[in-house]
């Protein structure tokens, strides 16, 4: 058996601007045809047929150019490789000590390329086709940010039903799943959410949260303080750093504990992520730890199992903030990968931008 | 049996200045005589003679006037209260159901009273007399200082010998424990020290650090990168929070460890506490604990024991760093215990300064 499959790489390793388009002499890509067959594959690798592919916006500091692989934040694509992405495939053969066969589906990293040869560490999960849920549903509501979400909670966190819980970005991707697990899947004893405007705070407080609080009501300091209750917040959620990092830190209670995901506040201005009230971390024994989901992938198993079933009971919700668009990028279409991915930062679609490589 | 026990209690809790005469109309504390007697004993009480009290900047915080005892940082000395204050000191009686008994010496929190009412729980350890170490080392070497270098590193830490160790303030009376715990006891791979002056950091490598770098140096930043090795630090140990603890964020390894144990840089100007780097806290996954050392009595007398076998086979050095000056307030001179107190904030005595009450 040998395949032929269109492949994506990285020729032109960026510094700045990113040319999407592969006809441009100048493009950041190149595609190639490369034959592949069942005999190139180790013990425990797998040749996987790409069904969907995931676009996040972390993909660009993956193929910055001139990264030291052993002190890069994940470990970068290089010239010459196949370009990196989440996905979804078909396992087409899979090797001699394999714990996968040929007709799975699975969700993990893949690459933009019709077929790929992936080590089988890169498989996240089988995915349960007996649930009869849409397979890209593994890139929205189980992709990246849901399992963010349970793993901030469960293995961060450690979270309780005693717990309060404060949630910064609150109607975001990853924060509108946090507030729906820690009340309706972890029965947590209060949820309070932080977002930006009257109307994403509605949002917020209709998929669970106790109240949302607005920060750019002027009173706002004053309303984190009184929702917080007697003892303050045993958990901080902080998708933002900065001022309400800050504001966050006085709030906390005593032991409390702070799940560091995110710093939006400073990505395009780092003055803005400024602490000034680290002494509570010592005054109130907090624990503060960051985390990156992709250490923690024997846990995707559970995280989906419980993510499936907060959906199919309707507890989870998936209307809004993790709302999706499908780019059909089959077959001749395929050289549009790059671009469907760059409207991440151009047009900046709602929800989750999925490409779709080959429906089956 | 009934004992006259003279007692300073707190007077006019202040909110700024300390009047530290009792014979002034305005002092902020009391002498008071009280009859103690073994029938006022409950179960879980011991009744103890006060033989060395500690003096400690942290009372300060402990008598400040109108604290909310719900939200203070430790229980506030109320008004009419005995000033509490750590000490060493002779079990004269105990209570039916006491683990302690007559003749005991142990060390733990008392008051500012010639004999005390205490609950058991207030008690630290049971000093093991046939080590015949001075009793006022329970106040120094094997005080809190020294308890918190040994929490922090073994529970806070929880310190491997494959670690790389940062310390700041690493001359100071809790960093030059930690420097010597961590070297020489928990036989940790490399310790670096942070100091301010070159003689300083002589001392400090003297103690057991592999290298000791001086912050007014022009290279330090680059010196304390190059120090970190391939991987960086895995544990910061942080006595000072602002600059120092910024450019250890950025010189941390993947999953390193912070332990928060001080904030010098802010004490007397908040805006030296900013924290720039909080990214890394992410993208390094770094866990950061806060802690006192307080909430961890139920290993102190694992720390003490550490602790006397490493000074008593001379590799823990008590020379420097634990030095301590032995005022004498005995009888007559009882009076003199606030005022002994207050030389923390007026003349600074090297050290230690430790209240003798009485011989035995």
């Amino acid at each position: 058996m040998s395949i032929s499959a269109k492949q994506i790489i990285l020729d032109n390793p960026p510094t700045g601007k990113v040319e999407y388009d592969l006809s441009s002499p100048e493009s950041t890509f190149k595609v190639v045809t490369k034959e592949l067959s069942e005999s190139q594959l180790g013990p425990k690798q797998v040749l996987v047929k790409t069904l969907y592919l995931s676009n996040d916006p972390t993909q660009r500091g993956w193929i910055q150019k001139d990264q030291d692989p052993a002190k890069a934040y994940v470990p970068p694509v290089l010239k010459g490789d196949i370009v990196k992405s989440l996905g979804v495939g078909k396992v087409i053969a899979a090797g001699s000590e394999s714990k996968y066969e040929a007709g799975d589906f699975v969700s993990g990293f893949m690459g933009w390329t019709e077929y790929g040869i992936i080590e089988e560490t890169a498989i996240f999960t089988k995915i349960d086709t007996t649930k009869k849920l849409p397979l890209f549903y593994y890139l929205t509501i189980f992709g990246m940010t849901s399992l963010t979400a349970w793993i901030g909670l469960h293995e961060i966190a450690e979270i309780k039903e005693t717990d309060t819980v404060l949630v910064s970005a609150a109607s975001g991707a990853t924060g509108s799943i946090v507030v729906q697990l820690a009340k309706k899947i972890f029965n947590c004893k209060k949820v309070v959410g932080i977002s930006s405007s009257e109307e994403k705070c509605k949002y917020v407080e209709s998929i669970g949260a106790d109240v949302c609080l607005n920060y750019n009501d002027e009173d706002f300091a004053k309303k984190l303080a009184a929702a917080s209750g007697e003892t303050g917040y045993s958990v901080y959620w902080d998708n933002v750093g900065g001022a309400t990092l800050d504001l966050a830190l006085l709030n906390l209670a005593l032991k409390g504990r702070v799940v560091a995901c995110g710093a939006i506040a400073a990505y395009n201005d780092s003055s803005l992520s400024q602490i000034n009230n680290w002494f509570c971390v010592i005054t109130k024994r907090l624990t503060v730890k960051g985390f990156i989901v992709g250490d923690h992938a024997a846990k995707y198993g559970e995280a989906i199992n419980t993510l499936t079933t907060g959906l199919m009971s309707g507890k989870i919700s998936v209307k809004e903030g993790v709302d999706f668009t499908v780019v059909d990028c089959q077959g001749d279409k395929f050289d549009q990968v790059p671009k469907t991915w760059g409207k991440l930062f151009s047009s900046k679609p709602n929800g989750k931008l999925v490409t779709l490589v080959s429906e089956n």
